[in-house]
């Protein structure tokens, strides 16, 4: 019999889609001395990973696992993160927050409650050329979505390669500032580990011309203080931040109150919990088959 | 040699236009009698058609031309409108409006303002079923897009019948309310003819449930006091209005003031001069060739 463990703000719906499931030989237990299994949110069981000598695997509800890879912590299980579905929602966010701004929808609802009839001019998304920072499952959808929007996209990764054909051309981080030279929106969907932090900086946004900025997947890709002096000098029209060193942002930080930047609480992807479940059941098959799981994080990666 | 006579709100960049291209057997005048072209926004043009004897081709510089098929207006000349790029900036004012409803992001700036963190529920446009009225260039363009964002698409139109495989089923006008029981999403795309007028009343939109309604073709096909009805009832959640049946919007109309009606001033669409000056290139040296003109209008049919 294995027996899992749930760590997560959405416990009890986590605990009715397994039992409803009746996956075989799995029980759900809450004592962590038996739990071969955890089911949880990252930040939630981080500093309580030596409680658990049991544990063989670790699956994550959430993509980014930045949490649980800190060199202090144990890796002597496996842990699997979600991936997949992430992309559609983060597209969504994207595409519609660009729209809003190129298409002056709120300018038009101002305008619609002083009962203004204006027309504003502006420009078809096909003018646009977007710098997308990652090229995996989320960098990948998003490129194929501003794709059949008539989007121009550039990918940026480690290697310069990427296996989809979603990108019209792939740039090597060490390249990084010629691809931020040819973008007019910049959109971040790295994952938080050393090579990614602070990327985005005074110095290199120095080289982007006025561009909407996206932050869609960790705080720590983007220097505050490097993104403030690069609105100043008008490197940056916009940024749209959904993600943040600390969350939720404090009270007095800068970013609330500045009218070129939109602060989103971290909900341009959620892992909406039957997602992960299907995740996690398939997944749990695989691991009482001694098959390879889905979704593997690589330690040494951080990813 | 050929004489174009321009009619336009843009009439100094069309006349800046033509003069650049040096089109051959082509000269400008302003000599109604001479003018055997017209390049013309069509309400500018509609009353004063009897003042060009000599006219044989008019170029419209909208998509919409419904101010010269009315039946008291003279129909012996040849009519062209724009038609093609319109999808693209029609799939952005939808797609984008969409994604700020769905998505809450009037919301979130109004959090932000408060300083609030605090994330909404919501669902993917996977989970929307859109139905697009008139399967034509626009309606075609949009299908594509909305479906590589993962809504599901039904078309309806006169025959039932689509040549494009962008829908994942087409509905004849006669099924229009089976197919309006199917929505989430409801987009008019159609032109003002007899057979669209007040298409969308109280009575079919009865089979609407909590739709997100746009208007996107033409003012007539949506009865205005219908709508209001269709709001009070929650047939429709929320409408979107670009097109009215007469613009710009009355200062005392209901609309501008109802929270559930979001109301823009004819902008899903525009005509750039330069995509209508290609077009208007284009048959240009097709009518000097005696080849059939692109985008021809059948006056009958009305579009």
């Amino acid at each position: 019999m294995n027996k899992v463990l749930i760590v997560s703000r959405q416990q009890a719906t986590y605990r009715q889609l397994i039992k409803q499931a009746q996956l075989p030989s799995l029980e759900i237990t809450d004592d962590p001395k038996q739990a071969s299994i955890i089911l949880a949110d990252p930040p939630k069981i981080a500093r309580q990973l030596d409680d658990y000598p049991a544990l063989r695997w670790l699956q994550s509800t959430f993509a980014g696992i930045d949490a649980l890879i800190k060199p202090e912590l144990r890796q002597d299980y496996q842990l699997t993160n979600i991936r997949g579905h992430f992309g559609q929602l983060i597209a969504e966010y994207v595409i519609g927050l660009t729209l809003n701004h190129t298409r002056h929808f709120s300018l038009y609802h101002t305008q619609q409650h002083a009962g203004v009839w204006q027309p504003q001019p502006y420009c078809s998304l096909t003018s646009q050329t977007m710098v997308i920072l990652g090229t995996g499952s989320i960098g990948s959808h998003l490129a194929q979505v501003a794709s059949t929007l008539g989007i121009k996209v550039i990918g940026v990764n480690r290697s310069g390669i990427s296996d989809t054909t979603a990108f019209d051309q792939v740039y090597s981080l060490s390249n990084l500032t010629d691809a931020l030279a040819m973008a007019t929106i910049v959109v971040s969907t790295l994952p938080a580990t050393l090579n990614t932090d602070q990327l985005l900086n005074a110095g290199t946004l120095t080289h982007c011309n006025n561009v909407l900025l996206f932050n869609v997947g960790r705080g720590n890709a983007v220097c505050e203080h490097g993104l403030l002096d690069a609105i100043d000098k008008s490197s940056v029209q916009h940024a749209f931040l959904d993600v943040f060193n600390q969350e939720p942002l404090a009270q007095n930080h800068p970013f609330w109150r500045h009218e070129k930047i939109t602060v989103t609480p971290h909900i341009a992807a959620e892992s909406f919990p039957e997602q992960v479940f299907d995740i996690f059941q398939d997944n749990y098959l695989r691991f009482i088959a001694n098959q390879p799981l889905h979704c593997k994080v690589d330690f040494d990666k951080g990813y």
